[in-house]
């Protein structure tokens, strides 16, 4: 693909900082930029090496628009493969859209959404599953997206299902060969050897598949819901999660993300508390919360906390049996779904206080927000609801549900093909299966492509990048 | 000033975007960075050239926090005169952290506000006001007021000051030395140059002095009131007066401001329009303008547009009258102060009805918001009460108000030593004068300045420049 154009868009974050880059790529990229740039040390750039740095005006019949750095970038050794120029501007929002205007002016045309990795993609940069990668990378707000995003980035994914596709091509040639020398009943293609790499690839696609289930974790979260009476201590728990996060944030001034609230990291795994609003602390009675409301809470989550006071507990064997029948209901709707149950404000009992209520009910946790005793124990415990063994172990991870649509299909693909070997069908019905499963390997990492897939993915990239 | 440590900060804005930059300056940028960063040509960023960018991964303890590409500056070739190293990473708010982060563990400290551009100061790269103008061109949203900062930035307030204060300073050392030969009696500085010099310093000085004027409005905006009843079209006034403006911003995707709906530009100089909660149209006949609210909002503008729905007038000698006691109520409270009466709606009168209304009503501007007639004139009215004089012919226009101070006291040290000269007081009494003229120009450019000083100047700046 011919791309003829030169695309210019600002590529940090909109608004006013110190300093605001523009990215310019596109075989033009230099001479445009030649055009209104005006070096201090009278430099030609469309003379100077790749990579370096030069200081001038930014002009254009003589008025100065800005004074700039500008860094020049020479193809193929640039991040498209296209000539890129980069112009650090001062960070004015209408310094920004002036030099913009100037360089539209100029020839160069708006780039699209995600338009600079595109033609990074097309020109052999990246390979489509990288690409995506540097989106979920962008996106990344914890260590365990980061890490995922970066290892998809650096081709961990695409090397994998690139060297089963190899594999699988060199048998789809050789049982193709057989096809020509149909008449002769020659077998090109070792069977037995076929049935190995067929089990293997199954194997590894079905590690992937089941490694969606992680990486989705690791991508949205893991749905919390918390349910409990009002007063028992919701927001005081809350915070005390939060409260390591929140001291990384506040310690780097400039860097302030928005602070949300109702999601909270453990070992880089995220954790969304459901309908926070509802968490919050209310003083309003009418708003104890009913069997009903709980089950809704329940039904969108894939954890369930239940928080109530400890103290309530002591002495009170109506409390106590309440609660137990509570439970009951809960695990009686939901059998199969993680429920922990809190019993907060412990540090207003005794010890003999707490070892009835331990004794009166099963796998109850106490512990005391207010005081964090007993929070290092209950991150554990969400913790332990993730399979994070892949994460520490390093092992690929799928995180894309179109990845993990095109490697659903290979697979059913791959298992046709297994079946097919097993009933003895023919080498021509075979080859359709196998050219099959290789589409949907090609479709992962770009090799197959169409415009329409493309303009889908690009499309959720920001523009500039 | 001895600058030891080496900071750093986020140089873009804040929030998710493309790219971001984080910058470093100070005696181990460089040796820092080169401890984190491995160039994927294996390069030693320690002995590369300056101006030249490369591309690898920040690392500690093998783990990749990032693809970037880094930029090095060597001192004092660089913005602050330090060594410099940009570090241009993937946007995401966790990378930027992390890596900030891993900074400051290798030692480096985060910048305050303004950091970088008060070492360039210190190191000499920029007089103070020309560090100022850093400030206001970032904060520059129009053409006027980018044109000033830009100027400045570029020295020509600097230089102007520094030329009277070097005069100034000869004269000075002339009379000083006459003092060292007092029982002499010799003149050394020719007084009647010296009276010219003198003349010549305070017309400057009150030129600089009045274009504050100018210079406040190129800054901040002119604030202008709308009045008027309910559905006489202020909305779409307003956005007739905005839409030339409008279809700029919104040919840039990825570059959109905040749309400030209650400020235009024209030719450079803003208006902000009062109240615009207010301005919005209405249905509510109780909210119908009273003449005491009218009167609030005229008291906050400089210039006040009176608006009428012109179809009203026609034929209805009551509402005549009532708009005219109207107008010359306004014009007996705001004597002063420019009023321009608006009838819109001119499309729904005949040429006829419009002529009875101009001769009924003095000065009266008739428009039509919709069809956009009579709006191009209206803008050239508004424009006619700001004297652009000094900013067509490109003079030094004061904007900042620590300036204006610093000249409104050079002026009246200058004018004392006028004084002394015509009642002949002894060059003793006249030194100090001088001197204390020269301490003022010196504080402008900073030749004379303090910790407290530099400290309110540069607090004002984001951080990261």
């Amino acid at each position: 693909m011919i791309l003829q154009d030169t695309i210019v868009a600002l590529a940090t974050p909109s608004g006013a900082g110190a300093i605001a880059i523009l990215r310019l790529s596109g075989p033009d990229a230099i001479t445009i930029a030649a055009e209104v740039f005006r070096s201090f040390k009278d430099k030609d750039i469309t003379l100077v090496k790749s990579h370096t740095i030069h200081l001038g005006n930014i002009v254009e019949n003589n008025k100065i628009f800005d004074e700039v750095l500008l860094s020049v970038f020479k193809a193929p050794n640039s991040y498209t493969g296209e000539n890129i120029v980069e112009i650090s501007c001062h960070g004015s929002v209408y310094i920004q859209q002036q030099i913009i205007q100037l360089l539209l002016r100029r020839g160069c045309r708006m780039a699209n959404a995600g338009e600079f990795t595109m033609r990074a993609f097309l020109n052999g940069k990246l390979d489509l599953s990288q690409a995506e990668a540097v989106a979920d990378l962008i996106a990344s707000d914890n260590e365990a997206s980061h890490q995922v995003a970066m290892q998809q980035m650096r081709g961990g994914f695409s090397n994998e299902i690139a060297k089963l596709r190899e594999e699988l091509l060199n048998f789809a040639s050789l049982i193709e060969l057989e096809l020509d020398f149909a008449e002769e009943d020659v077998e090109f293609a070792d069977r037995t050897q076929f049935k190995e790499l067929l089990n293997r690839i199954v194997f590894v696609l079905k590690r992937l598949i089941d490694s969606f289930a992680v990486g989705n974790v690791i991508k949205n979260g893991i749905p919390v819901a918390i349910v409990g009476e009002p007063n028992v201590g919701k927001s005081t728990l809350l915070n005390a999660l939060l409260n390591e996060e929140r001291a990384i944030v506040s310690d780097i001034a400039g860097t302030t993300r928005d602070t949300i609230e109702d999601e909270i990291v453990i070992e880089g795994i995220g954790f969304r508390f459901i309908d926070t609003a509802g968490i919050r602390e209310t003083e309003d009675v009418v708003e104890r919360i009913g069997i009903k409301k709980t089950f809704e809470k329940i039904t969108q989550a894939q954890v369930a906390m239940y928080l109530i006071d400890s103290y309530q507990l002591v002495n009170d064997a109506e409390q106590v049996s309440r609660l137990k029948i509570e439970i009951a209901k809960i695990k009686e709707r939901f059998p199969l779904k993680p429920l922990i149950v809190l019993a907060n404000k412990a540090d207003k009992l005794s010890e003999a206080q707490k070892e009835v209520i331990l004794e009166q009910i099963n796998d109850i946790h106490l512990l005391s927000a207010k005081q964090n005793s007993g929070v290092a124990e209950l991150k554990a415990q969400l913790l332990s609801f993730v399979n994070t063994g892949a994460l520490r172990n390093n092992e690929t991870i799928v995180t894309n549900t179109r990845h993990y649509d095109s490697l659903q299909k290979a697979l059913e693909e791959v298992q046709k093909v297994q079946f097919g070997l097993q009933s003895d069908i023919s080498a021509d019905l075979m080859a359709i299966d196998i050219r099959q499963a290789l589409y949907y390997f090609g479709e992962i990492t770009g090799q197959v492509t169409n415009d329409e897939l493309l303009g889908n993915i690009f499309a959720n990239f920001c523009i500039g990048k």
